[in-house]
């Protein structure tokens, strides 16, 4: 008899061009809001009050972007990572419409890239995800690739695809909410005095707040989204590996970056790219985060009342972001660097 | 002046044939259910989607048949088993009818048994309690027996009366349910291969994930559900007990091992009855918890598209379950089990 | 260029008579509540039982007072007690209306009061907040006062000016909820025997149930309400304090002994006013809450059905209530003491 435990798919199980559905549709609910923002400490008005987001041309709340966004993300790991020696990478990830409560989430990842390891024991696999509502409208896109051990060593090597990927959304790609008028509430609803006119390219916020991360707070979250990956829960497992104890799921991390960097920010009222990222150190419970942003661009959009920044968002641990003199050494990253986030905002430019 | 503070029944207290009407009546919102997810990590689709749920013959998304148990059976504990010196075991639960968001649930228990313990200081109480919706429709039928203590060790024995209860909840008693009907988005929306033709009487799935129990998750838990035993809560006072700290309920083990049992019984999509369970050894925060079923039986049932399994469901701590071989040994159970629960679950047939 | 990061308001920057909107008006949800349930343990029938609440006389079922007071106060802190020395009181603070699922609550303080502390390095800020839902009714108004540094110790004294405050809220100030009808089925739902009538002054209760508070419990509770006060999240910037530690928020606790102090007081359906408090200890993860309460008076209400208990509850840590003696010593606060809280309450009478 055959078993029934699935043991997620190896390297070579990935084929080009395959489109794989993933399981759990979600429908997003009051629930899953109150949450992120027990979890997170999240603020941005947009998420938490109905009548702002109508007064700024919204039919109803839209969910937090990242909330969307981990849940989306979460169904793909059984079938694309949990057999990953490592999460190398995301790119072009693209944030399409907003996210109602009521909305059902599912997503499917189609095959792009592959690349066999010179050792022959695993190999890189690039995946375009993409996630539907209900009325089977897109809501997120985005690429990843990781690193897959073979089952079997003596398979044969596919052909090499590596796929091409952009720096960053370019700025004619965003997805600008068309309806979006901008109100007087906003600037009360967020106590921001600044707007994208006021921000310069190379200008540096080092948000002053931490946030000290319980082992609780980083697996309700990552359960909440549905996200399975073993190396989260399972302290008993972890304890014979080489970090002795349960990784906080990075997206966590980037969840309280977000959090943290919301003084300084304020009317950075939805993220509408992340044009890449690096963990660029593990996380665990017990570890205070905290953020830096760096603007890298700034654009003007086809609104009137809206522009871009393109933003870098660093995590930092276990020392304030004052103290942090550079992000890279001449060894890589410096040792308390957890995140390194390029990622794109919508911020009202202050009108006329 | 009589004391505000109610001490909760002793054994004496309890009259054979008496109805208790318990307090906290509760209305299922969203937000329980999206915390049971955060709680548990379940992933069951049939109470995370509204479309699956409908397209399945379901008005609304049911939600989870443990959410449901827990906050039904919590309502018992401040009348039947606050003074209770051990909790016996329960059988004959039975799953009447989908819970749905809005549904208010209100729990009475019936004493249908007594038995002195010939020391004279306790006894046993059987109730058979029953929870009914706002429509007075019951949901939830289930039987447990607890050792209460006496208040007064000369209080007159009663008779003893001991009731008949069934070894396991019979097929052509299971609450099956009228409307259901098999989609195919049901396949796509658990990824599971098998149904109830493929699985064997006898076949064991040692279920690979593990969960570790963090001290805030359980109590969240216990909670949520308004259980309100304080051996879960009170660490100060646990502190002089011989466990020497807080134990976690054990419905709480009860959804970890469901959730975590996923792998392998996808398709099983609901709980229809749970014939009876002993709670092996205790569990405490820090503890990670494994699952391994066994099938202990397979029914067709008087719905085309259903059938039911019988399940063993086995809750081992801190090893994996594929190192342990005997559940039982000569001593009772192995010292690392936890669980040993009985339980039928409904999982469509292949069809034709 | 300008740095984005708001340091908070200092001492020299309260005018007297001024008013302050603060941010992140908030959609009250049933996320909101499920989690409160979680975080408290909370019983009480009339915030998680629509048919009740309704049988009542209420629209729908009002939230917790306390998660709409803890909401409403966590808009003030990033505009008044960021740069705060010490929380040093609050007084009047009065319950006007219920607050409903779908309830987007705004707040705003006028400073009442100023007085420069004769070190000239900082001084006490009076405000007045009052929360309005978005029909602009008030639902709730209190009063309290901080201790703020001074920017610049040179910059010039205000004016001194100390609010003439109540020593509590006068029974004929209460807001008595007009529609409110007693129904058979609030006893039912709570298990209580006693009602107005049956309560002494001077009566003490020592509640029996405690509660430790684990990291996660009192950080995610804080997040809940946006209460984004440092000394609650960030461990790694607590360290190099005296404490050494995150504290917990005061509002946590006083929702511990609320909840705690439900087996006595199960009728006391609704708090109407919280006339002072004074948090007498700091409270840290790890602690185990108890309470105990005592009856200060008794007033009938201009409703034939309700009438007020004015409470003092006492909240203790580490040691069971039972085992106080004294509250206060010669020497000020019993160490174990974290609470004391004077409170009003709404009961049923008995009736005729």
């Amino acid at each position: 008899m055959q078993s029934k435990i699935h043991a997620g798919r190896f390297f070579e199980d990935f084929k080009l061009h395959e489109v794989i559905q993933h399981a759990t549709p979600r429908t997003i609910t009051a629930g899953d809001s109150a949450l992120y923002i027990a979890l997170t400490g999240a603020r941005n008005p947009l998420h938490c009050s109905a009548p702002l987001a109508q007064a700024l041309g919204y039919p109803a709340t839209p969910v937090d972007d990242l909330l969307a966004f981990h849940i989306a993300f979460g169904k793909t790991v059984p079938d694309v990572s949990v057999n990953a020696v490592a999460n190398l990478g995301y790119a072009d990830v693209r944030f399409l419409q907003p996210v109602y409560v009521g909305d059902t989430l599912t997503t499917s990842s189609e095959v792009i890239g592959l690349k066999q390891n010179s050792s022959g024991k695993n190999g890189v696999v690039w995946v375009r995800s993409t996630t539907l509502n209900q009325q089977q409208q897109p809501v997120l896109s985005w690429v990843r690739w990781v690193m897959v051990q073979k089952r079997n060593h003596a398979a044969p090597a596919p052909e090499t695809v590596i796929p091409e990927l952009p720096e960053f959304v370019a700025p004619e790609s965003l997805a600008v909410p068309a309806n979006f008028k901008l109100h007087p509430d906003l600037a009360t609803a967020t106590a921001g005095k600044y707007w994208w006119d006021d921000y310069e390219v190379g200008e540096c916020m080092r948000h002053p707040a931490g946030l000290t991360i319980n082992e609780s707070d980083h697996t309700l979250a990552t359960h909440l989204y549905q996200n399975n990956a073993r190396l989260h829960f399972d302290a008993h497992l972890m304890k014979s590996t080489p970090q002795g104890k349960r990784l906080v799921y990075g997206g966590v991390v980037i969840s309280a970056c977000r959090a943290l960097s919301y003084e300084g920010l304020e009317n950075a009222i939805s993220i509408v790219a992340i044009n890449g990222g690096t963990h660029a150190n593990p996380s665990y419970a017990g570890d205070t985060i905290y953020c830096l942003t760096k603007v890298l661009d700034k654009w003007s959009l086809p609104h009137p009342e809206l522009g871009a920044l393109r933003l870098r968002m660093v995590g930092v641990k276990n020392m304030p972001p004052t103290t942090l003199e550079n992000i890279k050494t001449t060894h890589g990253y410096h040792p308390h660097v957890v995140l390194d986030l390029d990622y794109t905002v919508l911020i009202p430019r202050k009108g006329n």
